[in-house]
This record gives structure tokens, sequence and C-alpha cells, in this order.
């Protein structure tokens, strides 16, 4: 039998203090498209986005991040994590098929660092209802509908006050995730890594801070444009609706050009992310980027992200 | 052991009748970089390629395609492969390390249809000279130095007289190609296929034309490009060149947005191209196009490809 | 006293046979703004233009302009034009303030190709209301609110049966438009001429074409999209949307990138227009393009405007 | 007699301490077009610019702008505003033909703040030699030759410890300029204004900071990008040769997107400026901004421009 295996990254399941706010931002400023709304729970995702959601909203009592979701490559494969996971010493809880709209039988557990994965598999790749479907066979819905109106979900950056290298090796070892690119501290410990399972540069990231309020907090989720002028169109529409951002700019780190920018429903920051590169290279060899490369690393060139916590608050994952 | 697997398509060698004007039109016009020149082969990568070459090109007497050179996962997949091959009935060439620049040791085999296919899995990934290197620790080359200024290699697209099906079958059963979109005919008869290892919606397509010159023709290769901007300035650059072309245009298929244009030392057709999707889902189910769906699904919009042969000749492959 | 000038291209008056597509295709579709509706006329415009409306579309039995507008540099400048033109045998008529919604006391005449065009100097620039309104001072409507969401009106371009040269003519001595480019023909004829009075290369085009079934028809108007990406964006709306179009292109004629459209309630076609340059030099030079320059003048790339008035009727104007 | 009248802005007369560094910024990395060499004053253009130079660059003993050249809207305006500057107590120097490459008779004078402008009319224009010409007619350049690759100058900006308002009334009644946009301070001074002739918002800014260690800096001179993506495209290319910039970002008056850079052998900053809107109505009213606005005003968002000059030297004009 071959070894489980995560096939990409499906979506997180975002709990919100201010569901009218949070479903402002996510479906009128960023443009996203509800798929359905189930128990109270809204379901949604980008128009090129297959899946029923990358992207869920329940109200609550506080802002955090319940789960984030991903998906193995094969129907047995959630069996054969939760085993391998449960052989590790993971508590693995099982949500039976329907419990979260549109999916089938899945697992939750924690990291080391306690943010709550799930994995599965089944997930109904729905179309639009006619007057907003795509006239394209392979687009769900139609684009440019509204809003910032972003192609799809890209991947999320955890945060965490523990030790990174724990975390990263967690995804190497127990879900197979490759890293691609890494900063290193002067003391050899590592401050950040970008790792993934798909040809993307990450579909994960992972950072560390001593300074963090926990150890597991979500520093941001990404949906993906498809190029710079995209960003820039965002970064008005934006501004047109009263919202402050960071970016434009640009990383050295995967290359990619960004605007962070933050729901105000939840506290839940959102990457506008597009460029970066793709890895077809099964021999990669990390890059390494020491401290002393971070001005060019970190931020290649643009408006800089504050990578301070005081400054820029994140939430439970 | 696990099955062999292909990583990703590596390069395309051509052989050219009139080497001057080919060199003049992949590094002057579209700005394809050097790496080095060995007994008469030039071999050139786009900027952001990371292997030490994605087209060779050598003089000869007449153009043609020598070979399509493909990546495997693993060392041992290009003696795995070698073995499945032979096993199916398929004669395979052992290349010996060297014999082709910056490349270990490798295969060379024929689809049925008589193209030639190359397996190999070590390739250097030499960084440029000081002077050109990128300062970005990812990237091999400068970006836009001269020309077009393409990021990386992309696909190749095939094309036989032969019955598509015959070598779509193939190389999902001998190499492990997924079929993601394809068009049928109304006798049920596979028109065209597009075909991936990777993320990517192709590394390969296959399409089929009774009045094809012979059943071994390759209809073009593609560099990618970031964005649809590149491909208008590229459409300037090619202007500028007197040299001209198809589109730009999109396709409905693939999403892609692409122009076509003809190195006018060999006829080899280059697709510049963006835009397209790329797929995660390991459950994809292949996207069926008939006929009359090719109003969309052919071109989208914008300046269409004439697919007539006699308007649009092909080399051998 | 300084002879009356012209300032800038107002507005189109459009009366349609279908308000309710012909609004579906200027609102919905190019997203438009209303600015008010005033005994069944529609005032439209772009959100970066500052006037009260640059499109009126009125109900009617047939599709024509009733009158394309512009104003002129000074509130006398009106008065100025009415002698002149009745000085040189043009019939005037007054049009009282109001007459036309935001608009002062203005006159209009016919060319001698009997296209009507109309002179106004006031008009009101009011800023959207509170929930549409841009946040900068110098906008009156928010950016990207629906739609392809050009930025402002850009030219016209009448078309006729007659001698070009005489409507060019007429427009140079009495309107004072400057001739920019133009096309001549082998027995030195005029084809084309583009003219402006600001600068940019044409605030009016005329094209002559013999077959065309008046001396007044309307080829297209156009409206300015600030770069080739929105007009790419443009072409994905307007195939979403089930319209079918001409473009992208580029003309070299002005450097302009295109899309052309026609408005399915009237007929009416639209220029989706960008890039081109600017004329600041007093002592331009008209530029001259034979028609064995056209392979580069008309169409520099892209998909080609038929200019034949059997497959592309226009309107009268 | 008409008033005399300027047309637009002409050229900046730059003179650096180090000329080899210079002409690699402004040739090699911009990627601005030699005219010629006279003298050792080496001529430069953009592509799309149609007079003989839009810079000219000389070797001296400190970094300073000889002079701003503006181009008068007839011959006869040298002449007049000669008497017109003279009659007003301002000293008149005049420049014989071909004293400067390119140019007729010309004259020189000096703003309140001691500024230098040239007036001239008479200047040529130039074709590209053969290899480097575009191939449209209204073109002198191929475009996207190297580096940068804008399109045309575009404004200057003059920096003082003076009142500003000095400066702009003098503009304005000696020289025509119109305001289209200023920050008024809660004295009711005059921190800044944007004046044009043309459709642009400005041909001239002007910027009062009573700190500014001369009452004639320039704070910037601008060269015109297409689109926004150019602008990614330059950070790039910037990036790439190791030079540290300002911006992307997007100012709000003016609606311009920018990038600030360094001559690193002059010190003349140099704005990349694209988007920005045109002004055609002639009865125009200046668009008045509070320090209060500034949060929208002056930095619309992106990376924000130190105004402070200890960060942000300039060089006297």
């Amino acid at each position: 039998m071959n070894l489980p295996e995560i096939a990409k990254l499906g979506h997180v399941a975002l709990v919100t203090p201010d569901l009218t706010k949070s479903l402002w931002f996510f479906k009128d400023v960023l443009g996203l498209e509800e798929t359905e709304v189930v128990d109270g729970t809204v379901y949604l995702r980008a128009w090129g986005d297959f899946e029923h959601h990358t992207l869920s909203i329940t109200a609550g009592d506080r802002a955090y991040v319940d789960h984030i979701g991903w998906k193995a490559k094969r129907q047995e494969d959630v069996e054969g994590f939760a085993k391998l996971l449960e052989a590790a010493g993971t508590q693995v809880k099982w949500v039976e098929a329907g419990e979260e709209a549109g999916q089938g039988r899945a697992i939750r557990f924690k990291l080391p660092s306690q943010h709550c994965f799930e994995i599965y598999f089944e997930m109904t790749k729905p179309f639009a209802e006619d007057s907003t479907r795509s006239v394209l066979k392979n687009q769900r819905h139609k684009s440019w509908r509204q809003g910032v109106s972003p192609r799809r979900i890209d991947h999320v950056n955890i945060l965490t006050s523990m030790d990174a290298k724990v975390i990263t090796d967690y995804l190497a070892k127990q879900l197979g995730f490759k890293m691609r690119e890494y900063i290193k501290a002067p003391d050899d410990s590592l401050v950040a890594g970008w790792m993934s399972v798909t040809n993307l540069v990450h579909d994960v990231a992972v950072s560390s801070d001593p300074t963090s309020p926990t150890t597991n907090q979500i520093h941001h989720m990404s949906y993906w444009l498809d190029n710079g002028q995209d960003i820039l169109r965002a970064a008005d529409i934006l501004s047109e609706h009263g919202i402050k951002f960071k970016g434009p700019g640009k990383h050295g780190i995967s290359q990619a050009m960004y605007i962070y920018v933050v729901d105000p429903g939840s506290g839940l920051r959102v990457e506008l992310f597009t460029g970066s590169y793709l890895i077809f290279e099964p021999d990669w060899e990390p890059v390494e980027w020491g401290l002393e490369d971070m001005d060019v690393g970190f931020t290649y060139w643009g408006d800089q992200m504050d990578m301070d916590p005081d400054n820029n608050p994140t939430i439970e994952a």
C-alpha cells in the first residue's frame, strides 16, 4: 500500500464574532461566491475554485480558525492518515460525511502547535446556478462579478511561539510536505519555512515568533489573483471601501507579489497573492535565506509587512 | 517498488537548417539565455528555468525536433521506464551522461506515432554568471534582460495524422499522463487531448489531423509569460522585429491566453502562453468538449489560430 | 475677440429601438453609471467622467445618433460659433438650457455630411450619491463597481459615403480640429483622417466608404480604459455575457489597443480603447499613411476589424 | 496679437559630477535612447518622445539642473515671452540656435525662486537610425529595447523654501499655467500646487518646505510608463540592478501610480509615473486638499514617499 498523501489545501473554517462584517468583507469587497448556507455556516469559494468551498464562515463568540482542511490524494488516504497519525500518538477525531456541507467523511487532529488540521477526500464540485455559471466548461462561476474577484485559494501561513522546526518536521514526516524555501537564524534555528505538496512554492508556511500570544496563531490565509494588475485593481477597490492594507509589495522568498488586508469582522488576515513560481523539480534543493538576506528575501520591494505581532494581531487557529 | 513517474517536461532538442536565424529568434527576439555551447549545439533556457537547458539548437540539413526531454521523478525511474517500455515492446536507446550537455544517463524511445521522447533524471541547475545572475536566490538569471523574456518552458503540442487516442492511451498507460481536457468528435473519436503529470492543465497536448503530412509532427512548443500584459508587450516586440504571428487570443480549453509565432530559421512554432489554471484535484474529471463547443472552447476570443496544416506548416518531431 | 474654440468631446445622444437591451449593455455589461433619468432619457457617464453625461439613451422607432455634443472653451464661444457657422451658410438651431438635462444653452447644426453636432458650454459636474461616490476628491464615482468599467469617453468615429476631405476640411476650418494622422488613397483622396482639439491623437475620426448606406453614419463611439490588461478583462466579461466582438488588437495609426463591440439594442458600435499616445507638439506634422502601409497602420497586430459595411452595419448620426 | 503661450514641457538639462554613473542609470537601467553627443553633452529621450531630447546630461563639478526647457506654442511666442518677462522685471538671456543641440533660438530666465527656465520653439524631431527606428510611422524608436523603457517625459516637480504661492502665481500670470489641484495649509498658505498648460493634471508641480536647503531645488523629474504592470516590471529591473527606490504606490492627488528612484550619479530623483487622469474641461475648478486629507491625497496606497528633505536630499535647479 502506498503511503497516504495530501493533494492540496482545501479550505479554511473561520469563526467570526461579527458575521455581517465578515460577509461584507469576503463577499462584497473580496467578491467570493456563496455556494450555500447550512445551519448558519456560510460556504464560500472563489470563481475559479472547483470544490464546494474554500472558506466557511460561522458566527461565534470570538474569532478563530476552527480548522484548516486538506484534501487527500485517494479516498483510502483519509483512513491511512488516521492510522499513521494515531500510531504516532496524535489524537484523531472523525467527522462524519455531511457534518461539513459538501464534504465526505474526514478526520481532524492537532499539530504539536495545536493548530487544527482536517483531512478529507470527498467534496462536491457544484456548478454555479445558471445565471452566474461560466460559459466555460472548466470554470464554475463567471469571473469578475464583483469586488476584487480572486481566482482561487492559494495557501495558509501559520504562526507559532514554538520552535518552527518542530512543526515543519511534523508536516514533513507525518503529512509529506516538502521544504521549498526557509529562513535560518544565526543560531541555526528555523525562523520560517515554506512547504508544499503541489507545484506551488508553498501550500503552507510556518513562521515562528517567540512573542506570539500562543503556539497556534494563523498569520494569514491567501487567495490567488492572476496578475499584478489585478493586485493594483484590488488596492483601488479596498481603498474605495475605506479599508487600509499593507502592500503592494513583492517578497523575494517565493517571488510573490502581495497585499495583506484584514477582515474587519474577524481579524483574519488575507493575503491577495500573485506572481511566484512553480517547482516541478523532484530534486529541488530548499533555498536557504539568512537574516542578512532579508532586505531582498522578505521585502524585495514595496510597502513592507510589519511582522511585529503587537502591530499585526493574529487570530488563533 | 513504485512505478516510475515523469516529473515534468524538460526540454526540446531542435535541429534547424538556419542556425543564425534560429538563434536570432530565440535569443534576440524571445530573449532566451544561453547556458553554453557544446559541440556546436547551443543550450538555452528562460530566466526562470532552473535546469541547464529547456531548448537546444543544432544546425542540420532540415528542420526537426530530435527529441522531447522529460525529467523522471527519481534517479531509478530512468531504468524503471526502460524496463517497462521494453516489456511493452518499445525499443529503448540509452544516451550516456554528458552526451547531452548538463544531463546524466537517459533513454530515448519513440511513441507509436514515431515522436521521439527522452527520459532523464540528472541535469545540472547552473546559476548564471555573476553579471547576469539574479539577486534572488531562487532565480537563475535576471529577468527582463532582452526581448520578450518569458519565464519558463511550459508544454509541447504534438500533432499526428494517426488516431490521437492511440497516443494519449500510450501516454496514459506507459508514462502516467492524466487526461485533463479533450475534444470528442461526433463519431466519439478523439480530436485532441490535453494531458499532464503536474498541476498544469497540460504538459503535453496531442492533436489529430488526418491531413497532417506525417504521424509525428510537432504543432508547437510553449514558453510561459507571467501575465497578459507581457503577451501584449511581446506582440509589440515581435511586430517591431517584423515578425507576423497569430493572436493574441484566449482558448476556452485550458483558459490560456496565447500568441503563436514561428521561428523563421526552423519553422518551429512557439506558443507564448499565460493565464490558464492549475489542477490540484486528484479526482479531476476530464472536461469534455464537443465540436459544437469550439466557438468557446477553441477560440474564446481574439485572433484565431488557423489549424489547417496547409496554412500552418509544422515540422517533424 | 478670440475665435471660438472647441475644448472637448462631450457626449453622444443615442436613440435606440430597444431601450431595455441598450441599458443592459451600457449599464450592466459596460458598467456605465446613471446620473439621472429625465423625460424617459437615461443619462450615463463613466466613473472618471466629470460632466453630467457622456452618453444619453432615449427610446425611439429606429436606432440613430441624435447628435454628438462638443464642449466649447468659453461661454461666449457658443454664440461665437453660431455666428461663424451661420455666416458660412450652416443652419443653426438653438437648444434652450435644460432641454438636455444638466446642460446650458447650446446650438445644433449639421455637417455637410448631415451628421448632427451640438456645441454647449455649461454642463453640471455632479458628484455621485454618497454610497457610490469616490473617496478621491478628483473622481466622481467609485471605480470598478460593475462590468467593464471604462474610465471616460474618448472619441467618435464618423463614416460617410462622401469624400472624407469635405468633412475634415469643414472640421478644420469651421471648428478648429487639427489633423493628426491620415490615410491617403493612391489618387491622393483622403480615405480617413484622425483629428483633435485636445492632446489626444483624435477626438474625432472621419472615414469614407463609397458603399456606406448614407453620408451620415457613425462608425463607433469610444470609451477609454486605463490599460491593456483592462481590455483583456473586458474580453472575458463580454464573453461571459455571450457577446461577440472584434479584437483585441492594436492599430498602428494612433497606436491604440482596441475591442469593438456592438450594443445589441441599437447597433451602435463601441470601441473599448487604451494605449495610444498624446500630442503636445504645436508644430505637429500630420502622419501620412498609404494603403500600402495598412498591414502595420490599420491592424498592427491582433484580431482585425472588418471594415466592409456589409459585415459591419453602422447606424446614422 | 495673441498672448504668448507654453505648449509643453520640453526637457531637463542635468549636470552631474559622475557622468558614467548617470549614463548607466539613464541609458542602461531606465533605457533612454541617445540622440547624439555634442561637446560632451549627452542628449537623451524616451522611445515615444518626438523632439531631439527630453534630458541632456553634462559632466560638472556638482549636481544641478541647469535649466528646465519649455516649448512655446508659436515661433513668435519666444520673442513674446521675452518682452513680457522683461516688462515684468525678469532678466532674460538669449540662447542662440544650436547652442543646445537640435534647438532653435531660446530664452532663459529665473523664477522668483531662482529656478532657471528656458523657452524655445524650434526643436528637431529626428527619427532613430534604421536599426532602432520603429516600424510605426508615428513613433521615433522601437519600444522595449532595454531597461525600464518609459514612453515619454511627463513633468517636473520643483521644491522651494519660499512660499509656494509666489511661484504658482508667477507661473499662472507670466506663463499661463492653470492650477489643477493644490494642498492648502490650515493657515490658508499653499503647501503644494499641480499646474498644467496641457490636458495633463500637471506639467509642473511646486512644493514648499521651509527646511529645504535653498529656494530652488528640484524634487524630481518624471517619465511616463503606459501602465501599472510596467511600473511593477520597473520595480523588478531596478531591484535586479541593486537600486533601492520608494514605491510602488498611488497618489490620490493626480491619481498617479509611482516609483521614485534616484540617479546614483547626480542625486536627481526620477518619478516613474503612470495612471493619472486628463483634464479636458476648460472650466475646471482646482481640487482643494487639506492636510487632513493627506491620508488619501498624498499616499492613497502603497509604499510612501518620505517628504522630509533630510531623508530625501534634492538637487538645485
